[in-house]
C-alpha cells in the first residue's frame, strides 16, 4: 500500500508507512522510561508538527516544562497525566493541553501502553528539567507526589 | 469529569468536554453532505489548529483546494479519499497529506462514518471550488470520475 510519492500513508499496528520509529530522547539526556517517537507530519509548509509518542506499560515521559504549548490527544491505551498541579486518569481520545512553562509528565498504566498524538509549533524552545527545589515544590501537593512515585490514579 | 479551568478534557462517544459540535460549513456555501466539525485545539500560543470532522455514512466533504496544507489522521471508521488524481480506500489511523492547491474530497463508506483529525495552520486562505472546466479535467481520469460519483474503492 506504500509508495514514496503517495499522499496516503497506511497505518498498521501503531506504525505508519514511511515513518521511522525513533527513540524519544537520547539516553541520559533526561529521565524517562520506555518511550518511542514517530513524526507523522513535519513539513516546511506547515507551522505545526504532529508526532506520535508511545509509552510502554509502566513507562513514563520526562518531567519537564518549556515555553511552547503541547496539544495532546490520547490515541491508544491509558494511564495518568500531570499538568501543573493537576493529576488525572487519562484514556482513549482524551485531550490534554500543556500551557507554556507548565510542568508535565505522562505515565502509562502498569498493564497498558499510553500512545498519544502531540501537536506543537515547528519552531519551539528546548525543555527544562526540574531542579531539586522545583521537585520539592511539586511534591508539596500529595496527589502530585503520588503521581511522581508512579502511584496516582490510572496507575493500575 | 469536566471543569472549565482544567487542562484535561474527557472524550465520550466522539464528543469532548467543552467542545461545541458545529456545522461543517454554512448550508449552500459549497456542496457537502452530512459533515460535522469540532475544534479540539485553537489557541493564540499555537501556530496550528487541530479539528475533528465527522462524515456520516454515505456523506462527503466538499471537493475543494486551497493554498494551505492539510495533515489528516483518520480517527474513526472508513471510506475513500481523493487527493490530486489519487483515489484511495482509507481506514482507521491512516495518514493523508493534502499539499497546497491540490483538489481533495473525503467520502464515508455507505455503512460506516468517517471521522478524522485535521491539522492546519491557524492563519490560512479560503478554499476554492472547482469550475466546470476543473471538473471535466478531474473526470478525465476514470478512477477519479468513479470516486466523484460515490462509487470508488471503500464506498461499500
Amino acid at each position: 500500500m506504500s509508495d514514496g510519492n503517495s499522499n496516503f500513508r497506511t497505518f498498521r499496528d501503531y506504525r505508519w508507512d514511511g515513518v521511522s520509529l525513533l527513540k524519544y530522547k537520547d539516553e541520559g539526556a533526561a529521565p524517562f522510561k520506555e518511550v518511542t517517537r514517530q513524526t507523522l507530519f513535519s513539513r516546511p509548509d506547515l507551522a505545526g508538527e504532529l508526532r506520535y509518542f508511545e509509552v510502554a506499560p509502566g513507562g513514563y515521559s520526562t518531567l519537564e516544562r518549556h515555553q511552547h504549548t503541547h496539544a495532546i490527544l490520547i490515541l491508544r491505551g491509558r494511564g495518568q497525566g500531570l499538568v501543573g498541579a493537576e493529576v488525572r486518569r487519562i484514556g482513549e481520545h482524551d485531550l490534554i493541553t500543556v500551557p507554556p512553562m507548565t510542568w508535565h509528565q505522562f505515565r502509562a498504566a502498569r498493564d497498558a501502553p499510553l500512545g498519544f498524538l502531540c501537536m506543537v509549533d515547528a519552531t519551539r524552545d528546548r525543555p527544562q528539567l526540574p531542579t531539586p527545589e522545583d521537585l520539592n515544590e511539586l511534591r508539596a501537593k500529595p496527589a502530585v507526589a503520588k503521581f511522581l512515585d508512579g502511584d496516582g490514579p490510572g496507575a493500575a
